[in-house]
């Protein structure tokens, strides 16, 4: 089947659910070991009946203080953040938020894989990113210049990624590619 | 400064916090890149009032389905678990829950450095114990063996981990050895 068969607008599926369900692909498949992380939640207040489950009464979202996906790939380490922007020539930097970049840094330094993974919805097409070229359009930004990454910048820098079948976005396969792993 | 004087009674901290500030002493002095995943939570109901923050009015804690903790160091992907027991004389395996013991065997066949940290809280010890052996131990309990893990086994196949000040519990020490990452 050919690429084009498995559009967004074809599926109404999230890119959250896609990285979901290729994460579910990769570790049935035991390609990977990629998860997402829980969604991080201040807990004020909790409620312990008789009998029955606690039930949280009180909480707030928090700000993760890191990524959303992380895990193994051959021993090494993968960590990755996805995004969508419903822009068409660009991608705005405010997606990330400053801790988000600063992580990415982190484990780049520790020498692990970091990328994002950005998603261009109202054209349905899917880039993959390496955390090093995310961070240099953030430092350009820092120091005055534009606050997104255009789609040539993009193309240019990054890796297309077609939507398939199973797995719906194949990341890994650009890892493979970029770190030598195959 | 000796160990002993950094024991858990004299300070009050649990097994987690004292994770967690160690895991922030690696941050910080750029050793490596762990951190604590949230409490997975199922978010049922929500308020979003005008001019504030949203409130999460009723939620459930979910079961994990990965261990607690993960992260980078020197490009390799850490994975582990943290438990507490206050037994003298061993270690209970259902401190552990089936998905975690399927995640930790999922990380070793993907080449990752999984394991465990033990502490024995009534005797104030506590214990680096490696995947692989934790593996072997409940796949004893599972063939009808004993449900714990005898102190004397912690000792045998684990590696003790005195605490310090910075960090508290110096868990890479014990991987850069195993590994021979240093
Ligand atoms: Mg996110
Ligand atoms: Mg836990």
């Amino acid at each position: 089947a050919k690429a084009k068969d498995f559009t967004y607008s074809n599926r109404g599926m999230t890119l959250e659910e896609d990285l979901n369900e290729t994460n579910k692909f990769y570790l049935q498949s035991e390609i990977a070991v990629i998860h997402k992380k829980p969604t991080p939640v201040q807990i004020v207040n909790v409620d312990y009946p008789k009998r029955s489950a606690a039930v949280i009464k009180e909480a707030y979202f928090k700000q993760a203080s890191t990524t959303d996906y992380n895990g193994v790939y051959k021993g090494k380490y993968i960590d990755f953040e996805a995004k969508e922007t419903r822009f068409k020539t660009s991608f705005p930097l405010n997606n990330f938020h400053k801790h988000q970049i600063e992580h990415i840094k982190q484990v780049l330094n520790q020498n692990g894989i970091a990328f994002v993974i950005l998603r261009f919805s109202s054209i349905e097409e899917v880039y993959f990113l390496e955390g090093k070229h995310l961070l240099s359009l953030w430092y350009r930004m820092e120091e005055g210049g534009r606050k997104s990454i255009t789609i040539s910048e993009v193309q240019e820098y990054g890796h297309r990624i077609l939507l398939g079948f199973r797995p719906r976005i194949d990341y890994i396969k650009i890892v493979d590619k970029l770190y030598n792993l195959s």
